[in-house]
């Protein structure tokens, strides 16, 4: 050690917020070992399980499955530049910071962007787009939505309007940074034509990797641009190649990321995905139950456009936001996390994703929530709470 | 396990080529730590030490001094697209695959972009630069040139092209991907205003970041953009926000490589950058005299110019290069890199760089080396090779 710098260890931290998430031993250990060179045949083998892999998670055939590198948001930057030009036009669904994100990664691309809205906390309604359609003023190449808005806790049905969208020949993309691998998301059943996700919500590996599928037609419109993909990091053109037979060298791996993403999505097939789906459903609810039971609320107000993934709960009117989440993480070593954008202040957002999905973090957070809330004068019967929740674990 | 996946357990591999190098234990192990969140304030002290050793390694008071979540080409489209917009004129150097990577991605910001070329394995002639803004149709917004060109090996002296940039009051840019932390490179000393790195070359850590410097200057033709950067994923003014006392969420910071940049970095401090620099060298001179004992040649022909860091060998006539490099990672578990553009089949890429650049795998590797151009029918005299190392390590 450099006699100014200490020894890294860090303390403990039990991550029920917005991602990262829990991390299984197994796949931060897999991390530390040795390097493979990134044209290593051996390594080519680890890409291609990775690959595989990230088929089944995302429940599609699509030969252009793979983990861009750089987060979430790389992902979403991706499709966006390699499906738009200059001057193309694309919807773009905006009921929270990462619909508003699209738009203003759509919009950075030269696309004219028609947004359709709904309020925070609500669903984009399939008839706003079939009226966006109908109003544009020409083809629209592509339409942008949020599967699991992690600003506001919404599950976004998506079977309907992807169906709009093929009758208007356009290009249906997916965010699900939120949901891969912790609610059910059907890339060919769907029709959705591109989507990307991150690594570090429901598959549960650490922040670094974006993983992303298109389909045939999305793949036809990249080879047919007409101009360079304005980002030489994100041109699928160039990466594709070295996701393939070809391999042909592009940009250097983050190897050892790799060696996590795959464990990770490992233990995601081990699981079987409806198991996994069972599972999260199941930890959210019985979470809900219990913040119910303590006399708050979420801030989805219908259920079944609820996440289970990302538990966004209304701050109760007297209570101090920071000074609860400070609570939590000194005394108990829980984050949860604060609001973003217009729900700054007045929400929690408690993810139950990946490892973090137990019923043991659901307890212990209802326990130190309600402690928490106790120091500010708020009432809690955590006997109320507990009986909820062993009511939905059927104990 | 699933029962169609093995557990991963990489094969013994000396990694001797242009990135990823090896990596010590002590960096692979601290990625095993549990995560942060990435506004924990925690994890903010590690982000503020880790920009604090940066800028260390960088030689500057730099406060825009951060790991870009990305590899090293993220880093270039980063300075490329934050300081460049549609219209802009950049004088891009070219002598090899990254000055020529550097034009593209400059050119795909929509800039005019005038070349400056020397032959590969040439240096860049500082009169051609000098012409290039004297035959300018007007204002040059910066010049990029690559310090350490990892396709040839060549090292580019920066500081009396910086002068001539200053004098046409433009923006030095400069590559250090395979110069930072393995040979001497002084940002303010040498008026550089802006320079990126890679996390996997010279600072031995595994890939996945791309550690980046800008000046005031620079900051300040970012405050005065016309239109919002191209990129959303690589705006700075938003990053920088993140890596400052504001800490405002921007994408999910990769906590686990920057445990490790963190650490790698630490080990660069422990060392001191002048015995780093002089060991770098000296294995470097050691493989060289070993290489010119064995009746091989450099790709760089003048020895001041030849990188320590990244050594090209000319593949001597005779041989066949694929076969050489599969038997060294067959039989050795060594891993050598081909050549890249114009040097494919035509050079090795030799990389000595952070915990590679050893006495010992100099060794290894001349004495594996030697082996199979035998087993092509090359005569090696290995003894003479021996001596020759010998003599430079004064042994």
């Amino acid at each position: 050690m450099g006699k100014d710098y200490e020894k890294l260890a860090p303390k403990y931290r039990l991550l029920l917020g917005p991602g990262p998430v829990e991390v299984a031993s197994r796949v931060l250990n897999v991390m530390s070992n040795p390097l493979y060179g990134h044209l290593d045949p051996k390594f080519l083998e680890i890409t291609n399980e990775t690959m595989k892999l990230l088929r089944y998670t995302f429940q599609t055939e699509n030969q252009l499955t793979l983990p861009m590198s750089g987060t979430g948001s790389a992902g979403m930057e991706t499709v966006m530049v390699n499906l738009l030009e200059e001057g193309d036009r694309a919807i773009i669904c905006v009921n929270g910071v990462f619909g508003e994100r699209m738009r203003d990664v759509a919009s950075r691309c030269g696309a004219e962007v028609i947004s359709v809205e709904a309020p925070w906390g609500k669903v984009i309604d399939p008839e706003d787009v079939r009226r966006a359609f109908k109003e544009a003023p020409g083809k629209v190449k592509l339409v942008g939505i949020v599967h699991a808005e992690t600003s506001t806790g919404v599950k976004q049905p998506i079977e309907e309007i992807s169906q709009i969208v093929k009758e208007h020949d356009a290009l249906m993309v997916v965010d699900a940074v939120t949901s891969l691998g912790g609610v059910d998301l059907k890339i060919d059943e769907w029709g959705i034509d591109a989507c990307y996700s991150g690594s570090q919500k429901a598959l549960s590996c650490p922040p670094g990797l974006s993983p992303l599928t298109m389909g045939v037609k999305a793949l036809e419109v990249i080879d047919n641009r007409k101009t360079k993909v304005q980002s030489w990091y994100l041109d699928l053109s160039m990466i594709k190649n070295y996701w393939s037979k070809e391999r042909v060298y592009h940009h250097t791996a983050p190897i050892n990321m790799i060696y996590a993403l795959r464990e990770a999505l490992l233990m995601v097939y081990e699981e079987g995905l409806d198991e996994r789906f069972r599972r999260h459903q199941l930890n959210s609810n019985a979470f809900v139950a219990g913040i119910e039971a303590m006399g708050m609320k979420m801030a989805v107000e219908e259920k079944e456009y609820r996440l289970p993934t990302l538990n966004a709960v209304k701050i109760p009117d007297e209570i101090d936001d920071y000074q609860v989440r400070s609570y939590l993480l000194d005394k108990y070593g829980i984050e949860i996390g604060g609001g973003l954008g217009d729900f700054k202040g007045k929400v929690w957002r408690v993810g139950l994703m990946g490892e973090s999905s137990k019923r043991n973090n659901v307890i212990l957070l209802l326990n130190a929530l309600g402690d928490a809330l106790m120091q500010q004068g708020y009432k809690v019967d955590f006997r109320l709470a507990i009986e909820a929740i062993l009511d939905i674990y059927d104990i």
